[in-house]
């Protein structure tokens, strides 16, 4: 077995890049060490020897000893330059970086092919959880049907203290950022930017859809009012932030992010606090749950850590449903059974939604539950409008008419 | 990326043999097709082309033109034979059993070596769920700290079917076996031998420790007495046969099976009927789980397939562990804490215990609550005896008077 020595150029010393460090140094076995350390304020005091910091990236990236990039900065611009440049560089490259690799992915794997090295991701999904490596690997054909979870451990953290502790949604963000759950700007977490940046990494590896983050339906959760909140607990639900992609048809995959009522039956109810899971449905083994920790400091190092030492074998991603020429596209004609709660009557377009199942007036709030075509929603205007919430219930989708796939208790849900 | 044709002989066609018979029919991304099939009755009448069967094994094994043989009878004796041969031919080989791989791994690894061939068992560990492909791929650094979970459906549908149903044991168990759940002969389920089995396999992948299963303590479910289930339901714990596997100390790993109480706040509780979940803990990455269908023909179908599709590259496991020299034996050197239930005091040696937290005595049952170290407990007498049920207390082990690893709510339960 080849066993390559990994020598190190790391971009970024946070809580990540120095666990990164003192793992390397407390473990021989992986035959890898860190030779420099960019970072951006270098007079800044760190607890590694002075010697291994720059502030200049070149030094790292035309280090020929250097034969690994790990690239651990938030500024997904920066991280762009620094990236393309290593691979350039005859460097493999690994990435924490959801929002470089959503909507640069193409441009880098074809830099990664011209220069014959590897470009590995896995803590940019789901953190610790092998997601990544679990498509590319394991479920490599075609027998797969549906990839949905919770990915964003931010506002799973949120939602959880929002319910769980009746936590006002500032205080409970706050929390959230004081723990190092969210990103530096949270804007990217609580709108669902990040877990559509990683759905939109899901997809290549799941069916191999090549989509940037723009063509996918998300929401986030801040549009979410005390009354949905107040509806779940009545029903017995929990509120989830639910990234969905589910195999149609063939050729044809619907995707999309909402804020989702789940009832107890559901695997992803029981995933609290800063945790993801993915539920993996499949023709044949019916499904499957991978679960940890979504966010913090050692869930990701533990990720890059398996990168690199896969690295030392030459690990590469094939993007086998690629390779394998199966043909996907994203299906939009596909109908959801969605919970919308607003204020004014106004905003909301009625002749949106193919079914109305129910309606509720209230003097506080309003909502609407009833069936709408995923396109439909994508288009309206509403759906963007801050001041309504919408809730899908349940998980799946609906299909001409017929329920499919995990969509089973959609209906049940709502009664 | 290498896309081989795959030529395949096929052993056995039952509820699996049948179901990879079908997919790959269906399946045309695999470019992988059965040849042959050998069958013991070849009078029986089977859902497939007649000229497809035979009864002679050599038939297959002697055809240059199947490169992968796919085994899947239960006879661990013949399909020694079947997979040594076809080793010796050159064959890679696909195979479900156990029993099998867990007593001839060594031998079976040196002739896949000296064949230059792969030989892989994703379904004889947890079905569906891709333990092994995980442990060598993923978890293959020096970080993991336990790989615990229940890993024979069998047991827990029926372990399950006692507490939510109030079956009696032999009911659940004639339900299992309908369900097709069970072994061929349900003592390797319920008497902890399929289970010590598969443990033996994990350890291989997640410690580089090559062990036969004799030289593991294991106990089934058959022991389990009315006034445990009993005890489990006051207490609000669920029973149920856990394969424990935990890094002390460097170099040394405790291994064991046994059935396990287990609270709420443990995410094997909810594991119900056949399906199987493992908790994988790693320093950095905290506890990840892992969960899916342990049984049946799909799942098992669904985990041979992912083994075949690999072999389309030439995919081989790498015993990283044991590749990177990593040192781990086995210790039992470590305490447990267990709750152990009799009828006559004369069978239990209370001296074997180093401490004694709990007396309970009733004309019915009796019990004691201890700590017991593992090596006293793997060369007691009573521990054998069909008449005491011994059931852990909880994850985890405890190690000079210290509390390690997952075993932060041992004492807890024992309130």
């Amino acid at each position: 077995m080849s066993h390559k020595k990994l020598t190190i150029g790391l971009f970024g010393f946070g809580v990540v890049g120095e666990g990164i460090y003192r793992v390397l140094q407390d473990t021989q076995s992986l035959n890898a060490s860190i030779k420099k350390i960019c970072i951006k304020h270098i007079d800044k005091e760190r607890n590694a020897p002075a010697a291994l910091f720059t502030d200049n990236a070149d030094e790292l990236l035309n280090d020929e000893e250097i034969n690994v990039i790990v690239e651990l900065i938030d500024d997904a611009d920066a991280a762009y330059s620094i990236v393309t440049k290593a691979l350039r560089q005859h460097k493999s490259v690994v990435s924490a970086n959801k929002k470089l690799i959503a909507n640069h992915h193409q441009e880098l794997i074809s830099l990664r092919d011209e220069f014959g090295v590897s470009f590995l991701y896995e803590a940019a999904v789901c953190g610790s959880v092998p997601v990544i490596r679990n498509l590319e690997e394991y479920y490599d054909n075609d027998l797969l049907s549906s990839v949905s979870g919770i990915v964003n451990g931010s506002t799973n953290y949120i939602l959880t203290k929002m319910k769980e502790e009746q936590l006002p949604y500032e205080t409970a963000l706050k929390q959230a950022q004081e723990l190092g759950f969210a990103e530096s700007d949270p804007t990217l977490d609580v709108e669902g930017i990040d877990a559509v940046n990683k759905l939109t990494i899901i997809l290549k590896h799941a069916y191999g859809i090549n989509e940037i983050p723009e063509d996918i339906l998300y929401s986030g959760i801040t549009q979410i009012h005390e009354r949905d909140i107040q509806y779940a607990q009545e029903k017995g639900f929990n509120i989830k932030l639910i990234a969905q992609s589910i195999q149609v048809e063939a050729g044809k995959v619907a995707a999309f992010i909402l804020p989702t009522f789940v009832d107890q039956e559901n695997r992803l109810f029981s995933v609290r606090n800063e945790f993801n899971g993915v539920l993996i449905g499949s023709k044949l083994a019916d499904e499957q749950f991978l679960y940890g920790k979504g966010a913090g400091r050692y869930p990701t190092s533990s990720a890059v850590l398996s990168d690199i030492a896969a690295l030392r074998y030459d690990y590469k991603y094939e993007y086998k449903k690629t390779a394998l020429g199966i043909q996907n596209e994203l299906s939009n004609e596909v109908y959801l059974q969605v919970y919308v709660s607003f204020e004014s009557w106004d905003t909301i377009e009625k002749e949106h939604f193919v079914a109305i199942e129910q309606v509720f007036k209230s003097t506080a709030r309003n909502y609407i539950i009833g069936t709408v075509k995923l396109d439909t929603l994508h288009n309206a205007e509403w759906f963007y409008d801050k001041n309504v919430s919408v809730i899908a219930l349940g998980t799946g989708v609906i299909t001409d008419g017929e329920l499919v796939h995990n969509a089973a208790s959609v209906l049940e849900l709502a009664q």
